[in-house]
């Protein structure tokens, strides 16, 4: 057989402790504010939303924080993920550049989600709670926590964003396969639902709007907690195993990224992917370029404002300082339903803010081009938000090509396409396009930012 | 961490060579007849159709044939396939009963067909031929050689059932987004789909009919051969890596299954996990049982006759002796299309004839509720047709719960049912039901089958 094209590590080899960028970040990130006060919020101000657990994690700055034994054991059913070199992906696009991705795509709800919506669940049981709600964009993230409410016996209610609704039914069997409720949103069923309602009957939710809705929910009940999928430092830490397995498997394979790229949404995937890498660089290792890949239409990174601004639409959030576009703005119904959000995780931000990492902004047409390339070279079919990563990879393998240079590219692949298939159909059939958000939106949401620095 | 619940082997202990149980047979299967003479056919008959390559393996009484290294190398990429406890599934069953199952789902287009259609792509393009034609049902054939026509640079076209092509539009969009055409059988491009729609315009069509057509295509063209996902012993041959592995990685587990069972259509999943270990149990070695999974729609090992029939409706292909409801049956239109076929492999039906297998029918509501317990506690969702393997297994399971007895059972997950969440949509909502055939129409079926003993 040739060289070796995919790096498996045993199961002894899942990481015993997440990562956790804080502990070695130059400077912390800004606080997040109360949205009443305006003061930096405490642990008791999230005791209405998370436990105990998640919370002390949210604002932890010890940089390794033990896996509990319940969780790994979970995670020992498709972890450690495979790292890939993409060897036919590197002779389609003829580049001397040396392509890996790390698949997340192998848990059993298809993406890199489980590794959060399982220790998610695992503290809210351990903290008596009952019922768990949620947002879901494309539906990766509600599916990955109704499989996490499966197995820990928790019901899971989950707001859809109704673009995502209609146009992915599949992701909802699943979810409801599961066990689980699922809601399009804006709903009938929360204020914040039927205010946006009332002025919209058609609106095509965001994750803005969900977000508040489950918020809503929640905070009714004591034995209901919200869970988010993505943007909290929390989610970011859960997500580390994907780099720290990664950086074992580039040992194995005797190599180390010089790209390090993910696509971002809420940031959690390619925090997962980075964060482990920049940390090592921070201690002083090598420094790989790290890039942040996000949708034209939603580009909060390289468009919006490094400024406070709220998680949701409706403001039941507190304040956090981030790269936004204002959370009253409504991206375009795009594809990539994962990064249809209006703000950046926090901890992503203060990165991009001290240059630590880069954003890169790419459209619609041209990813679904590279993850049709991508799967018929490397077989697996990649999510919507997955192809901004592999439409990105293909420009880096190109200027490589170009340059004449042998550089070592990784991505994150966070996740199959299987229950998007519609969009490639559509993409088939001609019927996608570049879609832009409406730049007097754009501007009156950035105008509509709290005035709080 | 508790025990292993996952057995990975690396990549160096994927098989060297398949396995061929004609070899170890007490008594050799009757003979293939050409359908003109009666006589049994000859390598030169089948050349039309297939590479010299295939025909010889498909008449080889060898007990290894050699996996050639290129195919190997595209094993590689989710071979060997991991063998999990289902401990969950245990818990919820409550059974004595140690479960576990070989995943097949993780292969790049999500079931064991391309074990064999990465060999068939491989074998033909060595034979300098450019375009493949094939029938699907529900489609899991069709995407496999889709996948391997864009790894060889081979033209694939797919006739797929109409029912199926109808049910599962994400399953088209996969074949498509490997570059392969699909087309709805019975189809206007060829006269046995031309023949059929004169009678019956609305046919739901069957795997039986979709053969005819992409043999009739595939006769035609010097540059055309036909690659079948099933029956044949070359595929069932192709398939045996399942079984091959399993029982490297219950020598990890320490263990050995007292029950192995597998859904079988055309049988080469079946055949896949069984044959290994039916060829130790013939050597000399334990001895399982064996039991293949049939939809009670469509029961050809527990309701057909064994007899000589065609393998096609129109009857292009030559005659085998096998379990056969008739090839001019019509199976209704239930949800796992990869079992609507009349007949079962020729190999199968020998060992169903010798005693060495059991057939077991089971309907398809039961299926459905099989594969979301199954779901809900191993976070898999299964496709219909393995449904039918895990709602065998439940059966089995209780068995053991009843009487006291901790057997180990196997089965094979054939593939994940990504691409089938309609059939959960509809199950959930209350649309299935448990449909049964004509009695009068396999009655005449039957009665028409070709008088040759």
């Amino acid at each position: 057989m040739s060289d070796p094209i995919k790096y498996v590590l045993d199961e002894t080899r899942i990481p015993k402790a997440w990562y956790n960028i804080v502990a070695d970040l130059p400077t912390p990130p800004p606080p997040v504010l109360h949205p009443g006060t305006l003061q930096p919020i405490g642990p008791g101000d999230l005791a209405p939303l998370f436990p105990m657990s998640l919370i002390l994690q949210e604002v932890s700055a010890e940089r390794e924080i033990e896996i509990p034994t319940p969780v790994r054991d979970i995670y020992r059913q498709w972890r450690p993920s495979p790292l890939f070199r993409a060897r036919r992906f590197e002779q389609a696009l003829d580049t001397p550049a040396k392509i890996y991705f790390k698949y997340e795509g192998v848990s059993p709800a298809g993406s890199h989600k489980p590794n959060s919506s399982i220790a998610q669940a695992f503290y809210n049981k351990e903290a008596g709670v009952k019922r768990l709600t949620t947002e879901t964009g494309a539906g990766q993230w509600g599916s990955s926590l109704a499989l996490a409410g499966s197995f820990f016996g928790l019901e899971v209610d989950i707001f859809m964003v109704r673009v995502s609704y209609n146009q992915k039914p599949y992701r909802r069997a699943l979810m409801e396969t599961y066990g689980a409720r699922c809601v399009a949103s804006p709903s009938n069923e929360t204020a914040s639902g039927r205010a946006i309602l009332a002025q919209r009957p058609d609106h095509p939710g965001s994750l803005g709007i969900a977000i508040s809705e489950a918020v809503e929910v929640a905070a009714q009940r004591d034995d209901t907690k919200y869970a988010l999928g993505s943007v909290l430092n929390h989610v970011l830490l859960h997500q580390t195993v994907i780099g720290l397995e990664a950086i074992e498997q580039f040992d194995m394979a005797g190599d180390y990224p010089d790209v390090i790229l993910g696509c971002a949404g809420g940031g959690s995937n390619f925090a997962g992917i980075a964060f482990p890498f920049l940390g090592k660089s921070l201690r002083g290792g090598p420094k790989p370029r790290i890039v942040a890949v996000e949708p034209a239409a939603c580009p909060s990174i390289t468009r919006g404002k490094y400024a406070y601004d709220f998680g949701d639409t409706a403001h039941l959030t507190p304040l956090t300082k981030m790269h936004t576009l204002g959370s009253t703005f409504t991206p375009p119904g795009f594809h990539a339903g994962g990064l249809r959000y209006h703000g950046m995780a926090r901890l992503v931000s203060h990165c991009a803010e001290l240059g630590l990492i880069e954003g890169l902004a790419v459209p619609q047409l041209a990813c679904f081009e590279a993850g049709v390339q991508f799967a018929r070279s490397e077989g697996i079919v990649p999510a919507p938000e997955s192809n901004h990563a592999v439409c990105a990879v293909i420009q880096e393998a190109l200027r490589c090509k170009a340059e004449g240079k042998a550089e070592t590219i990784l991505f994150s692949l966070s996740g199959h396409g299987h229950f998007d298939m519609q969009a490639y159909t559509d993409y088939f059939a001609g019927q996608l396009v570049d879609q832009s958000y409406d730049e007097s939106e754009l501007a009156m949401a950035l105008a509509g930012l709290p005035s709080v620095s």
